[in-house]
């Protein structure tokens, strides 16, 4: 795994990005770039990466797809995926499990990525919906033991920690009418880049990024979850008094991987809720969402610690006359009186009223960290592992 | 609305539940009680009524299905229901938005019943697929505005705050395959009884038992959520700066109505998380669950007021080899070391990485209370309003 190769990816330094680790590539904007838009543009959206990018060519790719329900394995070129399937788009929040990390990682050392709060982004993604292409090789929402089966992705990346990067998704999941699973060609109505996957990737709304697999070769319906580093010893909220590797290793296979994502929020205007001078009438802008099609309902704002709160005007459309699934994200401004060295935080209510914790609930691989309170910035370290 | 008549309210003076209201009779058993049994037997199920109880004869009772899609009104007896549609049973919690009330009155005045924690069970429903019923008439998922549509509830049950209650959910939950919401005849195997809502009654896994309608006489596809009381002035988070109902009259058509739950979890052994003496091995009991079908990860458990934590070993077999929607609640036991006059408090993640919140964050219904923290025993008001 050290001789991976990094000579073929491509020049990332025009990018206005914080680099987290330069090989493989991972990266996030700014939190002022981040809030700029509400479909984020490309050049502000976050890199995650778990190797050297794939230099697929197009005509020459493949998916294979196999498994329980499948009578034989199946391959489908790039073309036959484009042409023989409607073409589907959605809006949707792409977040990595480990967004905020760094907030963790204050707390105590944690093991991956220090992310600050950019590591997520809302994408328009176009593509195949995988349920249709599922129903041409056998597999509906018919088959025997539904609720216990997997769908497994295999990525054409290479990876520092396994062979290929890899990852499963339940099949409920892959199959729900209302599920919007898509194999996706497209990225804000561009052909995929090749830091986004090209030629074609997953993606999952409503689930950590991490389920959404790049560089797509291979889908393999199961009855386990995939066998990858990725989705077996990874993105796991292991219990607090579990601290290293070793420990670890006994945990692994009894806590669930993760799937959906948690309800979140974040000041990203002014920069990571600090400024300069207090002020009664701050301009408090920021980003706020939830997993499983859960949309925002209230975005509390606070310049005093919590002691009180102001409710923000959300920026939502992809709620508006939707009572169904919400991927996207929602943006939002608030008017608040700030106080020196204090900084301003916010905590978000989904539609299912979960609410942000107040205090970071430790855990060593630093992911789904969605809590208010956020370490104060003299104390911050966000230099890569 | 004054003129309500329960002379014919059956008697409930054998049942062993706390009364928290006498007419319309709401009642909820012991927290101790509620953790006896997975399944929860009808005699320590909570009662929710907001009037008279009907007393309906199935002989001649009959649902009424019209509006968007149905191309005409259509009548359905309870005989057609129960043979025309293939029975199907789920295990489900159900559980008021009311439930531990009790927490946020502390706090400050809230208007409603003030329940503990035992507003809440979990039973198997059994009856029609709500879809199956909806297909027959026209409607499925083909039908345009999908996303825009309701389906509204009309009870027999006359009410103090409307002619009757009502209530509904949108249209895509009631599609869903994997939704499961259900025209149940049965609760626990047996004859709905007249608490419960006899002859049928509506089951919505996952959302607050508000929208779960009781002696159901009608239901209506229509492109706006039902105008009861109930769905409009009742079940929403109001912003904490909202404490009577004068200012909760600018702000319920601005608020979103309550679906899906969010994360809970209570002590319910020793009773209230209250133990007489402190003890090294104090084993504890509770409950935890979550809406929209999501499972629960971990309880964590506290004898030292959240300074430290033990995991709880979780019994949830309706999780178990089941990676779709998980409606039933969980169970759970700690051993904890506990100390004199701190409260033994328990913390909840779902599946989602959501986790309950340390205090609790107030609105004038008093609703989805879900904080860790609890007001302490000697300060409790459980007076009824």
């Amino acid at each position: 795994m050290s001789s991976l190769d990094y000579s073929q990816d491509p020049s990332h330094t025009s990018l206005p990005l914080i680099v987290r680790k330069e090989a493989p590539y991972n990266a996030e904007p700014t939190p002022s770039d981040l809030v700029k838009n509400y479909v984020t543009p490309e050049k502000y959206f976050f890199c995650r990466n778990h190797g050297p990018l794939p230099d697929i060519k197009e005509e020459t790719h493949h998916i294979k797809i196999q498994g329980i329900g499948c009578l034989e394995p199946v391959e489908f070129s790039m073309k036959q995926l484009k042409h023989n399937y409607e073409k589907h788009s959605i809006m949707m929040a792409m977040q990595c499990a480990g967004n905020r990390r760094d907030g963790l990682h204050k707390v105590k050392h944690t093991k991956g990525v220090i992310w600050g709060p950019g590591a997520l982004g809302n994408a328009v993604y176009s593509g195949c919906r995988l349920r249709d292409v599922l129903a041409d090789v056998g597999v509906t929402s018919k088959i025997s033991n539904m609720t216990k089966l997997h769908v497994a992705f295999e990525s054409v990346e290479a990876c520092e920690e396994d062979t290929c990067y890899g990852s499963s998704i339940p099949l409920s999941k892959a199959l729900d009418e209302f599920g919007d699973v898509l194999l996706a060609y497209e990225m804000n109505y561009q052909t995929l880049s090749r830091d986004h996957g090209f030629p074609i990737r997953v993606v999952v709304p409503g689930y950590i990024g991490g389920r959404s697999v790049k560089y797509l070769k291979s889908i393999t319906i199961q009855d386990h979850e995939s066998f990858s580093f990725y989705q077996r010893r990874d993105y796991k909220i292991l219990p607090e008094n579990v601290s290293c590797e070793a420990q670890a290793n006994d945990y692994w296979c009894k806590v669930p991987s993760i799937g959906e994502y948690n309800v979140q929020s974040y000041v990203c205007h002014p920069e990571d809720g600090l400024h300069k001078e207090p002020s009664m009438n701050q301009i408090v802008q920021g980003y706020a969402l939830s997993g499983g099609g859960r949309s925002i309902q209230r975005v509390d704002v606070s310049g005093d610690d919590g002691k009180t709160w102001v409710v923000a005007q959300l920026h939502q459309p992809a709620a508006k006359d939707n009572n169904c699934r919400v991927w996207a994200w929602c943006l939002w401004t608030a008017v608040v009186a700030t106080k020196r060295g204090v900084r301003i935080v916010s905590r978000a209510t989904d539609s299912s009223g979960n609410i942000q914790q107040e205090y970071p609930v430790w855990n060593y691989r630093g992911v789904m960290n969605n809590a208010w309170r956020t370490v104060e910035p003299d104390k911050l370290n966000l230099s890569c592992l």
